[in-house]
């Protein structure tokens, strides 16, 4: 916070409601990190669980469902069975993958100003996502669908502290061999910020590929030179890349895209009980995925990444925001640092509704990521059972903790005129400041605005309906998706978009591999 | 969190609601911070804070009202303006009052295993405290009882994870003149953490130690060795202390007993709007405090406390789990620091009901409390309406998050038998750890088991009536208070206590002071 960020342009407004438009600029971009870092473990169990990764998957090695991925590994010396399709891979290979993985990458978006530098200690958040469900007060739980994920994709745009897309939710009404044309058209058209693309086979990535880069007007080399587009590539704990996955990441480092590389790790079912044994298998994970897209692309642009929580022994299911989740979010940091790469952490809630233990447990695992250094923080808001569900309201309640901790990111003046000594020699004893000449200066920019906290006394509460903050949020999204709002497009492109997609489906589309 | 807390005794077992009753030792006493410190200023804006506070003490100085505490200030070389009752404290007073202040101090409960100590570095939880309203879902927000004081006694009793009593709710339904026996007998006889004892003036101060001297079976000179109470004392902002106040810094001074100094300074009201100024004038009201607790009695046991939140500027309503309030409280840690003596933050929310905002700002608050190296952090439970009412429900979703936070003050094991070599090397791709001999020894224990939050799925959350945390809540502590538990007490000392206190009714009681 120390870290002056008090020059930087500020290009938001935020008005309130009043007759007056007192204005309050704020700019939720480019966050730097004001938290310092905290540690689960002494550097020497870090360089412990460093090893052991690297041992396991010498020893043990990867299953790997890829011939083509096997073949990249083979060629880099690695051992490999084909029959078992188990690839043991050295120490050197991953030395090796390290040194050509880039410590920073710029995401291109829509915008110049939507762009996203992505390295440690800069700050992103994206709204939960990969969600089969959707959920709101008004429509209830349902399965995700197509007009949800567009309307998704609107309350994504509009919230500056929202800096890339997630996968959001599935919108399951929309055939599987078209809903990647689908879900790209809808984060194009509707926002400018960098698109999620799903890695579900090479023939939907190509697809995808194309989509975005004749949208953003670019030639094929312009494409592959700076990455326009990310995706996840989630690991089959414990230790095996599917067909999908290594396909991805063969093809997003091979088109200079970003791969957002994530084992998900529960504690105690697909991962060992404890946090450490978790993390060396969610390092050795991440580690032969990175290396997968170094050996098809050196200097591919990738993020290393986590998700590990726990599970309640007793049934089995996953939980979130849990002091372990936060723990294993601080291990995940010191490792991203140990090898030097940018990291995404993940918050995440197992609440069944947007009430206060879904807020506190997100809230909790926010600040785990936070502290752990983390450079994207996904699942940040909206993100309810685990990952089944987004929640329209709970992403607004969630959004307000977001948008405070950008407010962090400002550094707070106290300069000689901030401390404030003429007003405090003004005021006597018994007095207030609020006619102060130094209030009154400051008071319409002072503060920060909340989005969905009511700061009204009881009565007044009650006179409007008594209202929590989740029955309030649906006011709120329902505003946003009211004013319908569009980033401005190239009518021309949005024609040649809707064309490939017309031809595309025309020829049937393109079958997700599995 | 790096730094080892293993060996330490844990007393407290939980038991899941199974036949078989899995046990996980716990300890939520004694928490040592794991959490790394933020800075909201350079160090050099601190001195300069520090300084400007210093100035303000010398030149414009406090108005103190009671005449027997400018005479202490008088006899150590202040200037007093008897008419204005204003007294200009010289930097010297106040570097001699920061020399004698203890860093340490160690508050005496009814059990040795309740005391608690206070110093930079430890982590001390209270509940919220001075509401005059109380809330539950049964029934309903009302002015607060006898009972519900009692209440709020059982349920601060029951979670380990609050170390000390705070003011709790206001039983309006006893008389002031008799308030302080009610209060003082309660938290006595239902509990054994250490009491909190209202400054209203000196016959309710003498009284209530008396009553804590008697039935801790304590001399008097035994009382007054050691803190066995606490008080806060709020100056009125700006730069007030009132007579209750300056009786209550002198009183439990000459006593050995502790005073939290906390001014109350919310930003662009009774403080300037900037964090930086408010600091000054919350800095300097402290240090005055400070300054008469010393002058009393050199060595009497003081916590340097800050409560600073910002307004409303449209509605002067006060805010809490803001922005600017966790700015704040950072820069009361570094002025802390600056000085050496222990801290009171304060959590809180401006909610209306025990919500997602609710959770979410006292969630908020916290961090900024537990980055600032708090030592005593208040209102972190069930304070709602910025102080107005204590809701029992919110008291319950809070404490999960205390409980979780304390969680986070054991370190974590990471020993090689933590890295699961031999687990990993058992389960293949595509298998699972539940069974493994790594996780099979470990699973009853290895995980924090939740007081509120649900991890069931959603069908059987429905099925089990699909309430929310806070619903979930009202049984909670409804059944603490159904088991209603008491301490183990000396009948005899009840008995005095009560004797005590119906002879002191009978002569009428001890007004308070104004």
């Amino acid at each position: 916070m120390a870290a002056g960020r008090r020059g930087r342009t500020r290009r938001r407004e935020l008005r309130d409601g009043g007759g007056e438009t007192p204005t309050r600029a704020v700019d939720y971009t480019n966050l730097v990190t004001p938290f310092p870092v905290m540690k689960a473990f002494s550097d020497d169990r870090i360089e412990a669980i460093h090893e052991a990764a690297l041992d396991l998957l010498e020893t043990q090695g990867m299953k790997i469902l890829l011939p083509e991925a096997r073949q990249f590994f083979r060629q880099a010396g690695a051992r490999i069975d084909e029959d078992s399709q188990m690839v043991r891979i050295g120490r050197d290979i991953i030395a090796a993958a390290l040194a050509t993985a880039p410590r920073r990458v710029t995401m291109r978006a829509g915008a110049p100003t939507r762009d996203v530098v992505l390295e440690l200690g800069r700050l992103v958040f994206q709204p939960g996502g990969g969600t089969p469900h959707a959920t709101d007060r008004l429509r209830g739980r349902r399965p995700g669908l197509g007009r949800d994920f567009r309307e998704a994709v609107q309350l994504t745009e509009h919230f500056d502290v929202f800096h890339m897309f997630s996968a959001l939710l599935e919108p399951q009404d929309i055939d599987l061999t078209l809903r990647h044309y689908f879900m790209i058209e809808a984060q194009l058209t509707l926002s400018d910020k960098v698109p999620f693309v799903y890695a579900r086979g090479r023939p939907q990535v190509l697809d995808s590929f194309e989509m975005v880069r004749d949208f953003r007007g670019l030639s094929d080399d312009d494409f592959r030179a700076e990455p326009w587009s990310s995706t996840v590539i989630n690991t089959n704990s414990p230790r095996t890349i599917d067909i999908p996955m290594a396909q991805g990441l063969i093809d997003f480092a091979q088109h200079g895209q970003l791969s957002i590389i994530t084992p998900f790790t529960l504690m105690g079912a697909m991962a060992p009980i404890t946090v450490a044994g978790a993390m060396v298998l969610s390092h050795a994970e991440a580690l032969a995925a990175i290396a997968l897209a170094q050996l098809a692309r050196p200097g591919a642009p990738v993020v290393y990444g986590t998700f590990t929580s726990n599970v309640d022994m007793k049934s089995g299911s996953p939980a979130f925001g849990t002091p372990e989740q936060f723990t294993a979010s601080l291990a995940a940091g010191q490792l991203a640092r140990h090898i030097g790469l940018p990291l995404r952490n993940a918050s995440g809630s197992a609440a069944n509704i947007a009430d206060a233990q879904g807020a506190n447990e997100t809230q909790f695992a926010l600040w785990g990521n936070l502290l752990a250094g983390t450079t994207i923080v996904i699942h940040a808001a909206g993100w309810l059972e685990g990952g089944l569900t987004l929640s329209y309201e709970k992403l607004v309640t969630d959004t307000e903790v977001l948008q405070m901790v950008a407010e962090l990111c400002t550094a707070t003046p106290a300069g000689d005129a901030d401390l404030a000594r003429d007003a405090l020699a003004e005021v006597d004893p018994g007095g207030h400041f609020f006619a102060a000449a130094h209030t009154m200066a400051r008071y319409r920019t002072q503060f920060y605005t909340p989005l969905v906290g009511d700061w009204t006394n009881h009565g007044t509460w009650e006179e409007n309906g008594a209202l929590t903050a989740t029955e309030r949020a649906t006011g709120i999204w329902e505003g946003i998706l009211a004013a319908n709002r569009h980033p401005d497009l190239d009518p021309a492109r949005v024609a040649a978009l809707h064309a490939f997609i017309a031809k595309r489906t025309a020829e049937g589309g393109a079958p997700p591999e599995s």
